[in-house]
């Protein structure tokens, strides 16, 4: 395939926030599409992104968006991905590609491959955001350095895998394959239970103390700043693996509590030593990359 | 007073890391003192220090260091602090001014408030530092907009607090005043606290999952790249307070379990709303003081 050929005719993105409408900016870009339309609810949204050329094309109507497109991206928050399904289905032309951006994965690769007869489902979830929402915080340059995880089972179309694979990869991402329930297992530990801890630390820690705190407290609460209402969809719908890690977290401070209470320091300084060795061991985060986190 | 006179003819720094060689550049740059004595144990602190103009002189014998200072800064980890203050109390000049770095202040405070007797003791705790340590990160600029705070007691002589608040005003801080007891409370929470959770949440992921890991996870588990033999010092010192945070901090987290397991999303939203609103209004750090952290 030629690198400099555009891959699809018509791109739709339903959702054109900091992620969607960092999507079109980089399929424009990068010239990725012959035609990039956007859909949304919020009409804000689509003046902003016309006018910073994240999409060529808006419309509030599903059907209109997504009838002529060969790749539709849902990028939105993971409720509104699981609503759009259905409500896509039926408007999708024969061989259209879908694919997603959620921060979950089973419940939607199951409800798109029931309902998807002509059209391709492959599951990703770009692990490139911020703690900011918005299109106003829309760059083209997102994606560069960031993982994307795609998440194919074995009925998803080889060849459309193929197509989204180069797509996230002309996007800048780094692409890595799970499959969903892999995913779903995976980044409870990595990115949901952080949330969690993030929002439980900062929410627990007395407003009169906050005027003492410093970047350490800063750093390890940033992520405290996202979004409510996305982070309880993704506990809703990733649940049972949230909670098994958020045992296995409780148990592993159990431990550090008992090491302080009974003096016993030469375990605290080695699971100290432990976890310094996997977090040293962490790679350093391109400049490019510095304000993304995963959702 | 003038605010270009120097404040100390000799100003003694013991221990000139991170924290003590900032705080001899940051004294001759801003020509607080006629003359900067260094003492450490590690010979190589010491050449270092020389050679980045930290210190003047550099003993390695805590008599000579000591016997003509008129500020001593005691700039180690918390159980060094403890074990050089018997030893220095004895070769302290009449009016000589002490005052040290420590991450907590109960322990510090009581036991230099019971040795010194015609020096005197202010304990403080700026709050600048980083998760590397060693003399080569050390700059005059560490303290710029950050935050100190001063610990006096009844005990303490008002005229040596006074000038150890403009020893750290004019090295850039921020100071503020507490208890040594509200002192070591606050710091449970807002920073000791989070570096255990730190420790816990890298500790318990599995190694082959971190591969997957982005910005989020990245800026939680910064601070377990703290030195483990510092951190376990200071659990020691303030173990009362931290366990105390500790067990709050699980209340907290089984809070938001049960919100998940029993789907009440409505109370879930409104807690991590109830958290973003918190978040969101620390203040932004300034680019200057973006590597540091409290210890």
């Amino acid at each position: 395939m030629n690198d400099n050929a555009p891959l699809f005719r018509q791109v739709t993105i339903i959702g054109v926030g900091l992620i969607g409408g960092s999507i079109g900016m980089a399929i424009k870009k990068h010239r990725l599409a012959h035609e990039v339309v956007g859909m949304s609810q919020h009409h804000a949204s689509l003046v902003h992104a016309l006018k910073h050329h994240a999409i060529d094309k808006a419309f509030n109507d599903v059907k209109k968006a997504v009838q002529n497109a060969d790749l539709v991206v849902l990028s939105t928050p993971v409720n509104t991905i699981m609503s759009l399904l259905p409500s896509i289905s039926r408007f999708l032309k024969r061989g259209c590609i879908v694919t997603d951006v959620g921060s979950t994965k089973v419940s939607i690769v199951e409800t798109a491959e029931k309902l998807f007869n002509s059209a391709y489902f492959v599951g990703s979830h770009p692990m490139a955001g911020s703690d900011k929402k918005g299109s106003v915080y829309a760059i083209p340059d997102l994606f560069n350095h960031s993982l994307c995880i795609m998440t194919p089972t074995e009925r998803t179309n080889k060849a459309a895998e193929e197509k989204v694979k180069i797509f996230w990869t002309r996007l800048g991402a780094n692409v890595k394959v799970l499959s969903p329930m892999e995913h779903d297992k995976i980044l409870a530990y990595i990115s949901h239970l952080p949330h969690l801890i993030a929002y439980a630390l900062i929410g627990m820690i007395p407003q009169e103390y906050l005027e003492y705190s410093a970047q350490g407290l800063k750093d390890t609460t940033r992520i405290a700043a996202s979004s409510p209402q996305m982070w309880n969809d993704i506990c809703m719908a990733n649940s049972k693996n949230i909670i098994k890690s958020l045992d296995e977290m409780v148990k592993s401070l159990s431990v550090l509590r008992k090491q302080i209470v009974t003096r016993d320091e030469q375990n605290l300084v080695e699971n100290f030593k432990k976890a310094k060795t996997k977090r040293d061991g962490l790679n350093p985060t391109p400049p490019a990359e510095k304000s993304n986190d995963e959702t």
